[in-house]
């Protein structure tokens, strides 16, 4: 069973902090599995939105989650800051895929490592669509890593 | 229909700064009424872990919630920093009345106001419980708010 | 500390059956407290949406949740299959408020009783507003519990 | 951008129904990308439960997932009775991997496609450990799909 290894926090582009909540934790004391997308989901929409220009609720173009996986190295708790780092790793004309690594304080290996696509569409026509200006800008503009 | 008022901030004894998440706006873009308890409990458990020496899933005594409501005067969204303000509004020998002010960034007043009521059980014996010393002493500790 | 007592089930006017989630349990192994209020929120919608005629997303009039609280009596679990009994205790000209009774399996007294109150909003103009026709006709029609 | 194709409703040894709720759909009116793992893990862990024996919060030996993925194909949304169908693809003697199809009721395609696997733990030890027997002869007598 060959899987991805924990990645190193030198290799994102961009962070943010996540806080993880009471409600996180499951019945075995760790933050269950499918928070850890929820995780994801925040720091990609905080990226678009405060990076990439993008208005929930008003934009006609928007991504739709195609896929998405993760892998889980090591476990995290409540309570806990999370530093995620985000990066990019494929930049299509209609969708991107992130990946966004999981870091618990201190340490510099990932607790877990995941990824999600995204593909634009008209919600009018419902259609395909470009990747907006504002957004294709902010992913270009981001610092590779090494 | 009489019901509480927005409360100003000085008026809590301790803050938790929580942002908010991406899932937690429903289909009308605000948060969701039922995150504002997720919130809650991650302020409470968190006061108690850090304060008053709480292990979950150690200890045998434990706060069962018995009771909670909460009055939304404001919308909040996604991407914020809330601050969450917390008191106690009622302390026996065997519960706990917590409440909770929920501040958006630069605001006195709060956009929602919740409490609930942690009734303590000895696991063990499922029988009900005095608090544990440590969290009346944290719970003691705290400033009275004007 | 008085508070409502278990009420019995014959004093609903409908019911909706919602099965558990492994996610609704804590780390205590009970459904937390939270997550009572997604259950409520999803029987009074359904009941919106079936009986009422609600729309969302389309509709310009909403009902926005101004306050809500919850009393736990017995614990719930997963996995159960839970049955939610709704009945409104008043009927405004703007808002309604809705008492949920929760049940479990072969059980006459809720393991807990939560209620909620929506104020109607025009989300074009952002005023309060008249309850839409169709969900007062719905509320109308509830057979009144004894 | 290869991916994986929607899958046949009779390719899936044992159904279980999970209906919607409210707040899983997101600001686009669609079920939430990240809600999907949480019914992934309802079933699983019922079908643990039911037909392999697990007690939760008592066993000492335990699954964690160590990775999950998820293809999406056409959305769902609140109300709607899904039925997830379940599916070993692989059974180690230390791990299980799960393959769950989402479908809306009427449909034989999948309108997703989502896998993760459990890798078995002893809490006492913290090493890993062979499946329990239970759980083995329960995955050993799941109908194989065609």
């Amino acid at each position: 069973m060959s899987r991805a290894a924990p990645e190193a926090k030198q290799r994102f582009s961009i962070f943010y902090t996540v806080p993880t909540r009471w409600a996180d934790n499951d019945i075995y004391g760790h933050a269950n599995n499918v928070v850890y997308y929820a995780w994801f989901d925040t720091v990609v929409n905080r990226f678009l939105i405060e990076e990439g220009g993008m208005t929930p609720g008003v934009d006609t173009v928007v991504g739709y989650v195609v896929s998405s996986s993760c892998e889980y190295f090591a476990p995290v708790t409540y309570p806990e800051e999370l530093e995620l780092g985000l990066r990019v790793t494929r930049l299509g004309s209609k969708s991107v895929t992130w990946e966004i690594g999981v870091f618990s304080a201190g340490s510099d290996t990932s607790a877990a490592l995941g990824r999600f696509t995204h593909a634009f569409v008209d919600r009018v026509t419902g259609g395909s669509a470009e990747i907006p200006a504002g957004i294709r800008r902010a992913v270009e503009a981001l610092p590779t890593a090494p």
